[in-house]
């Protein structure tokens, strides 16, 4: 067996001990709000068939999906010009029929489909699992990265785009965030624009332009819009739009008057309307909520699949892209010849809410607490006296351990200090005979002696 | 988009709401046995160089482990005449760097030469992630499960392998599992024997005649140890070993005389008394332990990379295979090149525990409960009525939905009956005028009429 210096797949990770407890500590917080919710986790596995993935992304997202080669003789029945041609592209499904999975969302689909006879609808699901994209790595870009996602299919109720905004508030408040905006939006409003415009086909270079309106102000927006096919009339009659202001409320009457002629615009702002209605009566603290959630036309994320309100988080104590985003989609599983199925999901970003938190020091130190005590260990005799401590530690459910060899004590020490293990036993000579061992703060570097059963009951 | 009838790749499973909650109950149960022994969790990723894994299985196992095959224009530097020959196997290195881990202890060893510097060893690390093998899919058998294995690395005490013996027994026992065996060997033992026969070279066919003991009894031992190239001497020499008896010490005392010429059996033997001495001092109840850890010498369970003790659990209560195992081995860097490094480690079979535990109707209800009670909807102003209800409930952490449509009672009830929802709060006409709301336990059937606030105060 050579030996090979180890080294891993380019945008993949090791996550450390301290890392996964951070971790675990985000996706914890996460899941109990979404089970608050009532929503039930599932989990799919990591390799589709290459078929449910293909075409769902479009091209350049087909590339980006991680194929598996087929196991055993997998060339034998390749066709020989095929192979001759070096028609990659051709020859991927002759040669792999299985692929790593691209999102969490067809995946879903493809679930519900399946399993729609044992499903009770509304069909309300988590699911925390990491994805593969063979993207070009680069900072904060990773080719495996988990999507923690919520969805709740098979329920046109505005109740549930009610529920997500209380969730992203929740679930970021016991995070520790306190300034960021939930921002709202809804496909037929930006539909209902459009129209009134004269230019439907036009919606997404529309909301393209708009979207940039805080980094090239109102001139670069109306030459954008120039450039991609409005003209100057189309622009006046959008510029009460692009540069709507004020509360929400003020929002909601001034896109009334310029869309009193469009029905699915109007629409769109009942939706709206509807949503703020329930979150309202869902919280005592309105004004709470009235400051975060935040209507913002500009908002076209994922336009090309969203029918109706469009969800995006952001924070605003530390520079960094959306934490989170989502939508309604009136047609999830057709894809998979299922119909009319609405459905409506968010996802948090947990790796940037991760970068999020670890700027603002906001992990709790009990997050990162693994082992609780270490019992020292100076020789044979202290390392038996030990034994009978350990086993009442851990009966009490305290984690503990004993270092497994009598080294230096400065060794032990800074194992203890690695680990961040809060609390270390000093047994010596001394001690054994005392019957009092010496209780050391690794924090506050005080030491106390106490008697084992003391030991216990401090620390449990 | 074409629509495609959906199905999943042989040998992989989604997993429902409620086998998830049942799968998190298995592995919850056992992290926090493996916190409480002071191992910590990491994450290594799914995907790792093919040339990291390549070699480290034998031959048959590197063609289980499913390669991924390259992105973008992967044929193009691939040699024409190879392509031409239509060797699968000699392309694969051409057209595939990356592959799915087939375990987890080779992706730890990686990590540990990786980063040994920030590691503080001894490290005792835990980890659970799915494993990918292009198996042959049968009855338990996937190409997709989940691994659940503790480590720990550069610590030669035995203290680890007495402290694996309880983590077995402590979870096991917190599963609900009454009746197991934890039975224990020592490679060494198995060389000496070997070694004392004068056929060190035949330690597995020997290891391997002597395990079927159980099946074909002493004569057909007796016949395969002849065919495997024993001659009658010897097995008369075996015969004291073979039909090995009695209590742990009965079969230490006997073996002791039977290896009174090997070194390396006398050491095998004072390991397991020592890892006994440990147990019996870190446990009261002495005589769960007694029945519980068997010494079996026709234990072989990966003998090739095996050097002290061997570990493996079997249920008594259900007909299973082993539901868990491990050992200690001597280098398990050495295929990285950092070497010396001892290690010890077992292992969880998550996926079989599931099945014992379903056999035997272990699973406790509440680790089947996701969301407490649904709040009816009879009509708008019911559902108005209820949301202020809704609210309560989640400020009391009470998992709570809102059925978001009102549509039939039956259909709200059988949602409640699929999610396993033990409490409805009924709103009708009457309830929101009298202020005191049906309360239905859906497991006895009672009603009760109670305000808001005592739902909350009941269900909290």
């Amino acid at each position: 067996m050579s030996v090979t210096k180890p080294s891993l797949p380019k945008g993949t990770r090791d996550f450390s001990p301290l890392e996964m407890v951070k971790r675990n500590y985000i996706y914890d917080t996460i899941k109990t709000v979404f089970k608050k919710y009532g929503y039930a986790e599932i989990q799919t596995p990591s390799m589709e068939n290459l078929q449910t993935l293909t075409g769902k992304y479009g091209d350049e997202g087909d590339k980006l999906i991680f194929k598996i080669l087929n196991s055993g003789d997998y060339l034998a029945k390749v066709d020989e010009q095929l192979l001759a041609s070096k028609n990659s592209n051709a020859t991927i499904s002759k040669i792999s029929e299985k692929a790593l999975r691209y999102d969490l969302t067809v995946p879903f689909a493809r679930y519900v489909v399946m399993h729609q006879s044992e499903i009770a609808f509304p069909f309300k699901r988590f699911q925390v699992q990491p994805v593969w994209r063979a993207d070009r790595p680069q900072k904060g870009r990773y080719r495996e990265f988990y999507q923690c996602d919520a969805d709740v299919v098979g329920s046109p109720s505005l109740l549930n785009e009610a529920e997500f905004v209380l969730i992203y508030h929740e679930a970021l408040t016991n995070l520790g965030l306190k300034d960021f905006d939930i921002k709202i939006n809804n496909r037929k409003i930006l539909s209902g624009i459009a129209e009134i415009i004269g230019k439907p086909e036009l919606i997404v270079d529309m909301t393209v332009a708009i979207d940039k309106l805080d980094k090239i102000g109102l001139d670069g927006v109306s030459k954008e819009l120039l450039e991609r096919g409005f003209t100057e009339a189309d622009i006046e009659k959008l510029k009460p739009v692009i540069l709507l202001e004020g509360t929400n409320e003020e929002k909601l009457e001034s896109l009334k008057s310029v869309l009193a002629g469009s029905e699915t615009g109007l629409k769109g702002i009942e939706e709206i309307e509807t949503v703020f209605n329930y979150v309202s009566k869902l919280t005592t603290d309105n004004s709470k909520l009235t400051t975060v959630i935040e209507l913002d036309i500009t908002l076209a994320r994922g336009l090309n699949y969203y029918t109706g309100c469009i969800f995006e988080v952001k924070t605003n104590e530390v520079a960094m892209g959306s934490i989170g985003g989502g939508g309604r989609y009136d047609d999830l599983t057709g894809m998979f010849g299922l119909k009319d199925l609405t459905g409506v999901g968010i996802s948090f970003g947990a790796d940037r809410i991760y970068d999020v938190l670890e700027e603002l020091n906001l992990f709790p130190t009990s997050a990162q607490q693994g082992t609780k005590v270490l019992i020292s260990n100076f020789d044979e005799a202290a390392e038996l006296f030990a034994l009978p401590l350990l086993q009442q530690l851990r009966d009490a459910n305290i984690a503990a351990e004993l270092y497994p060899a009598s080294v230096k004590l400065k060794k032990q020490m800074s194992y203890a200090d690695a680990k961040s293990i809060p609390y270390v036993v000093l047994i010596g000579e001394e001690e054994m005979q005392s019957g009092k061992l010496t209780l050391k703060d690794m924090v506050s570097g005080e030491q106390q002696k106490l008697t084992a059963t003391e030991i216990v009951e401090k620390l449990k």
